[in-house]
């Protein structure tokens, strides 16, 4: 059975291109940057190599690029560094929203202490209210973190507005946009972007890598604390291979920005049409301002669980908001934070394509997804023609 | 011009059985370990095998082993969460000659008025003054951290010693082991550690992956924030290719231990005494308690630098402990901590190797050395019958 993978916000296969530039520094090319021996300066230009590439994808200066571990160690990072570097701000402005490694890290800073927190709401749409984030940030503000896209709905802030905002009052902003690079075009100066964290696995680089862009001249504070790797702002040895993969991949990514976001846009809208013909089928967030890969449609009266599992038979991957599938004690506090009824979010699933997708692959999903909703609201003890006692 | 690699002590070849094993993983088996549908159900299973080889190589028990991104996150990782989790108590006890992920760690927590650090002096062998050891700790002790083996000498350190007194007082131990292990046997069990920092890339699997063993009970907090992933004590998708590399490597590793120690020693003791033959020539550190693939030698009135870029000419990769080449504004900690001579210091040249060097790769290192440091004694203004002024 031929797997469907419609699950890439979750992460992403390798690009072959990206695992053929990979491959000398998995085998021969073995030594370490830092050595002063030859072996491990050609090592050095191949970081060097990868920093541009990177760079060049969010219009950033390859100096302004810090390779990482993770996104998550990104968002880490960012955060710290802006409240280590405040000098008695301690005011985080974010969203209800961000990925838990904003929202959790947040909330420790808060724990101990650090910092004071004002966590911004969406409207039904998931749209940022930007009337509270204008009156959110004041003199204390010691930096704002808004997600560039959603990981759960795909949709987009405003970036480039709250960017302009905050450059004026001379507030520090951090963008998690590891949903975004790759899928959308981003220039960093053009957005008033001060800090970016980005995932080598959500764009067809490995797991394990990721980069943070510092903008030049903005105070920074290291995270991780050790040799002098990355000019004093990131310690460890580098994860050469990898950072030659995301290197590779940014290079890819941007290359076929636009052509990649029409086809695989045409696939998901392909997809999200035929499903909106299900009975009680609805779409949850902005449906204009969206990553172009994915859509997150809740089905009410059925078992997002149910769903996702009877596609998993099927070989087909997708994702749910609700409790138990998404590893968290909790049902989505994305669609929660929208507004979305119980019932919705019980049902709701994530589709995120990919450039490996097919329109065959589309159309088997939705021949699948007719049966499952189907067989699974005649099981349903819910149901609009139900009791709902 | 074939390379002859001993800098094993910086990095390492990924070994092929390793590459062979994670290649599945930088392929088509591309899943996200936390996903719920079968395909990423299998990731995790492979990520719980890998768990289970790390284990092993050290005496722990899977679910005490902590994936994270680098030795350095690791010793980040133990340091934070001792610190964090003590209760009032803010001393911290280390030595002299520790790794940088160790040392300036610390020394940021003292500039945060976290903490108050003793370094323990090491005496001309490059060993651990016990007494000194046992008058430094108190009841306000919130961690020790004590490496395994220094990573310039390969000197061991008596840590089944220090793990006894240190568990008879209930003081956490952490030892950064990132050059120890796969290299010596080490049962974290038998030796009272409570903490132990590993490396992938130093035990011939890829860099950006490493592990944290954490004894089941010991109080513990991530310093990683987001996710659920390691059960909630390192945020951020796994890396998993790197992590079934790892496991690998170490299963690799621990099958070979006693024979590859033999082995990679019998080379390391035919280039020491090799070298040795060269008049003012000396061995850094303690020749007894020592890991077997390593010697730092120091050769008098000769730059190090110069030695190093006379071999590297000949595809020969070594280090050497002094300020330009270490990467570090100053010449090696750690041989100044032993009250190595400054002259002995600048002609220091560390030579580590791996199961991947063959004799006939010493005997051309031996013959390239008694030219080199023929003909740059020839050169130097100094010397034992030279004039020193």
């Amino acid at each position: 059975m031929k797997t469907v993978y419609l699950d890439n916000n979750a992460t992403t296969r390798i690009a072959p291109e990206a695992l053929d530039a990979m491959s000398p520094y998995l085998g021969e090319l073995y030594g370490n940057p830092s050595s002063m021996h030859a072996f491990g300066h050609g090592i050095r230009k191949a970081l060097d190599e990868a920093r541009q590439k990177v760079a060049g994808l969010i219009g950033a200066e390859p100096e302004e690029i810090i390779f990482t571990g993770s996104g998550t160690e990104g968002d880490n990072t960012a955060l710290m560094s802006a409240v280590s570097t405040s000098k008695g701000k301690d005011r985080i402005v974010t969203t209800e929203v961000e990925h838990h490694a904003v929202l959790n890290f947040i909330k420790r800073l808060e724990g101990k202490g650090k910092a004071k927190a004002v966590y911004l709401p969406v409207d039904g749409e998931g749209r940022l209210d930007m009337d509270a984030f204008r009156k959110s940030i004041d003199d204390k503000t010691a930096v704002v973190s808004v997600m560039f896209a959603n990981n759960e709905t795909g949709v987009l802030f405003p970036v480039g507005e709250i960017g302009k905002v905050l450059r004026a009052r001379g507030i520090p902003f951090h963008t998690d946009a590891v949903q975004a690079v790759g899928k959308v075009g981003i220039d960093v100066k053009k957005l008033d972007v001060d800090m970016l964290s980005l995932s080598g696995h959500k764009l067809h680089a490995p797991k394990g890598v990721g980069a943070l862009y510092v903008r030049r001249g903005l105070k920074f504070s290291p995270y991780l604390i050790g040799g002098g790797q990355e000019r004093g702002r990131r310690a460890g040895t580098e994860n050469v291979a990898s950072i030659v993969g995301l290197g590779r991949a940014c290079e890819l990514a941007g290359e076929r920005l636009d052509e990649e976001a029409r086809f695989i846009g045409a696939l998901r809208d392909r997809l999200q049409l035929g499903l909106l013909r299900l009975p009680d089928a609805m779409v949850n967030g902005d449906r204009v301002n969206r990553l172009p890969n994915t859509t997150n449609m809740s089905f009410h009266y059925v078992d997002g669980e149910a769903i996702l599992m009877k596609l998993d038979e099927l070989g087909i991957c997708v994702s749910t908001g609700s409790a138990c599938a998404s590893g968290s004690p909790e049902p989505s506090h994305v669609l929660r934070a929208m507004s979305v009824p119980p019932t919705a979010i019980r049902g709701s699933i994530r589709f995120s394509l990919s450039r490996y997708n097919t329109e065959s692959e589309i159309d088997a999903t939705l021949d699948a997804m007719a049966g499952i909703v189907k067989g699974l609201r005649e099981l349903s003890p819910y149901g609009p023609e139900k009791s709902f006692t």
